[in-house]
């Protein structure tokens, strides 16, 4: 996965990194049981500092993404069967909320924003 | 609208109000042409900082939901007609985009992330 940091965006460092992280897994150019870099290997690539590279760690780890091993260090978890009331289906759930509230207010219809989910999916299935 | 502020959640204040006023106006209490309260007012409702609602104000202006008029304040803005090309539609396109890949990567089905969304618009939609 080649990360691609902007230091100009609004975007904070550490959720770039995240982002770029888990699209890199959706993909499937990091797979599942892969350590990633260390922190410290991953701060001097690209340049930011370690708290940013551990901060990006430590969400990916809150989000269920990885599991920081002791010893082994960022492990990618496989994917499992989500149902409807598990925590993490939850909390996307209310984090997707007030960006389709966005879309209906400033316009979109139901329609639009149904395609755009699906085309979204699409894209990030295809490498 | 009935804006409750959690002052223990990890989600900013400001990002509270933020998605509860754009839900309130999703949801049809608060109407285009409506003038939000001011400022100080608001904070001294909620008992929050007049920066934080300024803070939200602001980016409720720059999403486009409201408009900042000299003199009369924060007046809610129309809906509009969308296209794929418009810059509101691709801010929210790649505001969707790393939830969407976190969904795939934790291991929900297309369908079932299609689902979700279709359930969250109705969801807002019904008061």
């Amino acid at each position: 996965v080649i990360i691609q940091i902007e230091n100009d965006s609004e975007i904070p460092i550490y959720t770039q990194l995240t982002n770029q992280l888990t699209e890199g897994i959706a993909k499937g150019y990091l797979q599942a049981g892969v350590t990633l870099p260390s922190v410290r290997m991953l701060a001097a690539d690209l340049g930011v500092n370690m708290h940013t590279v551990n901060k990006s760690y430590h969400e990916l780890e809150k989000k269920g993404i990885i599991e920081i091993v002791p010893k082994s260090g960022a492990v990618i978890k496989p994917p499992r069967r989500i149902s409807e009331g598990d925590s993490p289906y939850l909390r996307l759930s209310s984090e997707l909320k007030p960006l389709i509230a966005e879309a209906l207010v400033i316009g979109m219809e139901q329609t639009q924003i149904e395609h755009l989910v699906s085309n979204l999916i699409q894209d990030i299935k295809n490498k």
